[in-house]
């Protein structure tokens, strides 16, 4: 549907083949992916190396001017972690695979001018219920529940 | 002024050793820190080890359940990213060094819950004056400007 949420997914299945979280993430500057992520709970032992999160420290350290130019794809709704990042470097742009299974603060992000696009994907959904219907203790660490 | 703020004031000096960005935190639970960290943008070439995060990340995967008992203390005024994980993992009080020099999205935060106690730390505000004054650059790069 998008060769850029296709690349997110591509993290995710990544994810999944780890045995970790299968939520992926790029972030994509002038038309190109400079950096990939993905989930890193299981991986690394991470509390913070959530898809989105990876993906940021991947990119290393942008300038202001290279983050407020891009756009961060990821399989899943960033959540509050997540999505405050995206505010933290003014990232213009979050295209999101799905939000039927989870949720993050999409209004409040819509409302400090970031532009959120959603596109439903089948395959991004069916990614997550598989992880939520067979470790839903696993996802529930991850999202502090 | 208080023992746990003075452990992150400690660790935001061992980020300036380091020629770092000098914002410590400490986590605490049951009365004892379990995790501490300082600022990794220099030393790691962090985007997103914030000093919060990296406290967060060195406490590991902890439960929701310890989470929410815990007191995230932090030199400085929490960041977009830094609140956001805060409220990710449902911690439910902040204690702030000092929110003079830089304030995070401290109303937004209540309105979620989150208890924030601001102590205007005389200490902390010197680091960060120090920082701003002889590194500008790197400190806007740290809060995306």
């Amino acid at each position: 549907m998008d060769k850029f949420m296709d690349a997110a997914i591509e993290e995710a299945r990544k994810g999944r083949a780890e045995n970790g979280i299968p939520i992926g993430s790029v972030l994509v500057l002038d038309g190109k992916i400079v950096a990939r992520g993905h989930n890193q709970r299981i991986q690394k032992g991470s509390a913070v190396l959530h898809a989105e999160m990876d993906c940021l420290e991947n990119a290393g350290r942008l300038t202001a001017a290279d983050y407020k130019r891009s756009t961060l794809y990821s399989t899943l709704s960033p959540c509050d972690m997540c999505s405050g990042a995206v505010l933290l470097y003014g990232i213009p742009k979050v295209v999101i695979g799905e939000n039927k299974t989870f949720q993050g603060p999409e209004e409040y992000v819509k409302s400090r001018g970031v532009e959120l696009i959603v596109l439903d994907s089948q395959e991004c959904k069916e990614l997550m219920n598989e992880l939520i219907s067979t470790k839903p203790e696993l996802w529930n660490e991850d999202i502090g529940e």
